[in-house]
């Protein structure tokens, strides 16, 4: 089992309704290895400046993160993102972003990460997605995640990308933006043309919904009444999809079968719930399995129903 | 069984990205009562003026809804809505408003409507939902539906309304206004200390939540290929989900038992799911209690998955 991850390690200034965080330890491959990491052996790929310290390493490593691949560019700035949110926590208010050593990242890999059977390109620029997409020869299994800004400026590289990979996940609205199609069963179906078997629309609070050819599944969020820090639920939400795929392609069981896959995406949903109830990594950083499975058994238990049919007619 | 629902009967005309159509049946008591009739009888109570005829009355009858209580406003003309949805169709946007006849409605229950078992207080003014409420002594469960205007221009009367009944329909966004919390967990707990033991917060495309004391239920929207009309999917949601209740409390199950909840949030759901598949009324009114139960099983199909430990640690 191993699982590499390429992306974002960033610095976050959060404010929210509950509280604000100055330089917090943050960025797409920083959400998405951790919550893998319950699962399966998680390596991050991604540039940090003289600024990223033993703290934020220790943070990687307590919970097993292989971090050799972490690049660090002598004289640079790691990523800087600060934000805000209101009252509605699905958007997030860009307030500062300073790219830093991000700016000119050209993924570097370790012939170990090369060679991991699952490979998740976070949100990075779509010719770069390809270029380690191609690199990385023995991943059965590549997703992607984007963004607003390549579906707008990129769009031919990002399609071209995504013609490279078995998996995309995007926020629903990306979904419609990139297919411009309004409906987003339709919008999935187009995306599954471009060349992926299975694509995921993420919905923030409401959860999310999967297509593949033969089925979609739809999982709502897990209600909280604690949410701190919206930040990294979706890459959070990717890291335990794909980590929990990871250890099920370990044990030889068919990928995607739909079972399979349904319990990727209620796994997905649990990690982002625990994300978004502390900020930055501090929940996800000490959180347990268990904990973990115990979510799980209640994510089920809130989302069940029997099917009896109705007296009259 | 017998379930009686007072509120607005309409003209709608409506354009989408998907067609448009001039002064079709619409209201919220309509398309509520037309989803109840696959499960109770439903009676019907608004008002109506001279241009509302022979065509729409049949249209009510022919799904078996009781019409005795329409009141003829002679010299009037029915309620009129004008509105249009753009690529978003979560988003209604409002051309014109007449009220007309349903300006000055007062309801007038006869004794048959007063002695229902169940009541559904659409959405008029709060005031006349507390004294439609006052005057329905055998009503065993009384549900209300309210929006934006009366939580903004009448806020006292319409706290003083959900405290007369035992359960609330409200959009999620309606519901963090009324409590002024925006987290919906704890916004829905604030709804029942006003009174109300069972709290449905509607969330659109995205589905329902439910909150009792003891837990709470989330279901996501069925997913659609085809979105024609979102209007009435609320009140469609309504008639299914109370419609089912009444139809199991007429068994003598308890009507608050989780199991009885979740399957009745289950039949709003695809309820509503078949309203907006076509325009105002028109999908509704032809559906059958089969394709109904065969969506359930879908519903149902499409939202399970099992629970099995992850592999690693």
């Amino acid at each position: 089992m191993s699982l590499t991850v390429v992306g974002s390690i960033a610095f976050d200034s959060v404010r929210t309704p509950f509280g604000e965080r100055e330089r917090m330890l943050g960025g797409s491959a920083v959400h998405f290895s951790l919550a893998a990491s319950f699962f399966t052996e998680a390596r991050i790929v991604g540039p940090v400046g003289d600024d990223f310290g033993s703290e934020e390493l220790a943070v990687l490593e307590g919970r097993g993160v292989i971090t050799d691949d972490i690049e660090r560019v002598a004289g640079g700035e790691t990523f800087f993102w600060r934000g805000h949110y209101d009252y509605d926590m699905n958007v997030a208010h860009t307030d500062d972003t300073q790219l830093n050593v991000f700016g000119a990242f050209e993924p570097k890999l370790s012939q170990a990460s090369r060679r991991a059977q699952m490979l998740f390109l976070g949100n990075i620029q779509p010719q770069l997605q390809a270029e380690v997409r191609g690199g990385c020869r023995e991943a059965e299994f590549a997703a992607l995640d984007s963004m607003n800004l390549w579906i707008e400026t990129e769009r031919e590289a990002l399609v071209a990308a995504i013609a490279e990979v078995d998996c995309v996940l995007l926020n629903d609205a990306e979904i419609r933006a990139l297919t411009e199609e309004p409906n987003l069963a339709r919008a999935a179906r187009k995306v599954m043309a471009m060349g992926p078997e299975v694509v995921v629309a993420k919905r923030g609070e409401y959860g999310a919904a999967l297509f593949t050819a033969e089925e979609f599944f739809a999982i709502p969020g897990y209600l909280l009444e604690t949410v701190r820090d919206p930040t990294g639920a979706g890459d959070s939400f990717a890291g335990g999809f794909l980590g929990y795929l990871d250890s099920r392609r370990a044990t030889g069981a068919p990928l995607l079968a739909h079972g399979t896959l349904r319990q990727a995406m209620a796994y997905g949903s649990v990690l982002a719930s625990f994300n978004v109830e502390d900020f930055g990594t501090e929940r996800v950083a000490s959180l347990t399995i268990e904990e973990i499975e115990d979510r799980l058994r209640d994510l089920r238990r809130l989302t069940e129903f029997e099917v009896e049919p109705a007296e009259a007619g």
